[in-house]
């Protein structure tokens, strides 16, 4: 730490904190940012501060927005009827990569996990039902992550929905595209297994 | 590049261009940062403008100094008659971290490389004839690195000090320490051959 001076030192310790990046990458990183022209460097210190002041989460669906109502919400070409349910905004995010839906989402903003004391109140569950009594929405497709919270998140939500005028799904879950057998694990087989389909 | 609002991506494509950082980190350090306090966010902006405004190179050996002297040139206790010529400052703080060395610095600032039109007059080698006029300099060691280019900036660095009445090294290069024979590469085994030493 005494290597350099200190506005580098600062600088290579809050680079060191962020995930996954470690000192050597840090004092790599900063090297850079030491190298690059001024204003490129006051780009970057700029958007960091943009994002904080800018962002914040959409009134309707929870998602990172710019504006009361995120992109998707503010798109009239999106299907109304349908909702996607997903945890967080990266979710929402490899869904839209994908191009597999055209409706709208619901970011819950964690999941059920009693261990950690996160309950039904902690996560935007309510706001799903309020959505559903005021919103003509025909379908809840439940995409929480695969894992034990993700799979019992999804059955309580679709527990206090079922008596609901709503039609509720869950992604289907099974061995990978691409995916070699002998690398899959006996959990995800056994689910393929059992959700076997005609062809 | 759609699936987040405008302020995230403009985070995401600037932390995208630092080396190393694809776009899936660059998601995943902008997540990062949208999820830290406000005023640690700040600190980091801050800390990459303070690198510019304050970071600049040491009058005496070019080293990166938030004053006129770097904190080495200006240690009384760093013995004057003993230099160590590097490349860049990065490799000056690899010979500090090893704590092999307690004497003083000079870093040219780059390496001969006349594919890359870079000849003697765009390295530091001038301000280092001229410190060895001035100052009481007894010993030069080249740790300039051990590719072609390092090796040539050595050669011709030691030519031109040869009338001088100064001690000019160059650091032992050989098999790493730790290291296996067997993946050692055959320049350094032949390396290490000729320069053998009684024990």
């Amino acid at each position: 730490m005494e290597y350099y001076p200190a506005s580098m030192n600062t600088l290579i310790q809050r680079l060191a904190r962020l995930p996954g990046i470690g000192r050597k990458t840090a004092e790599r990183l900063a090297m850079h940012i030491l190298r690059q022209p001024v204003a490129e460097a006051h780009q970057l210190a700029r958007s960091i501060v943009d994002l904080k002041q800018k962002l914040r989460l959409c009134e309707r669906c929870f998602a990172l927005s710019d504006d009361a109502w995120c992109r998707i919400c503010s798109d009239p070409s999106r299907d109304n009827g349908q909702v996607c349910v997903v945890e967080q905004p990266a979710d929402m995010a490899s869904i839209e990569k994908s191009g597999a839906f055209g409706g709208r989402y619901h970011i819950l903003g964690g999941v059920l996990s009693p261990m950690d004391g996160i309950g039904p109140d902690d996560i935007k569950i309510e706001a799903l039902m309020e959505r559903i009594r005021k919103e003509k929405i025909e379908e809840v497709i439940l995409a929480t992550a695969t894992n034990v919270e993700g799979e019992s998140t999804a059955a309580y939500i679709a527990g206090i929905l079922a008596p609901l005028q709503v039609t509720v799904s869950r992604i289907a879950s099974g061995v990978p595209m691409g995916g070699d057998l002998q690398y899959v694990d006996q959990v995800t087989l056994k689910r393929a297994m059992e959700s076997r389909h005609g062809i």
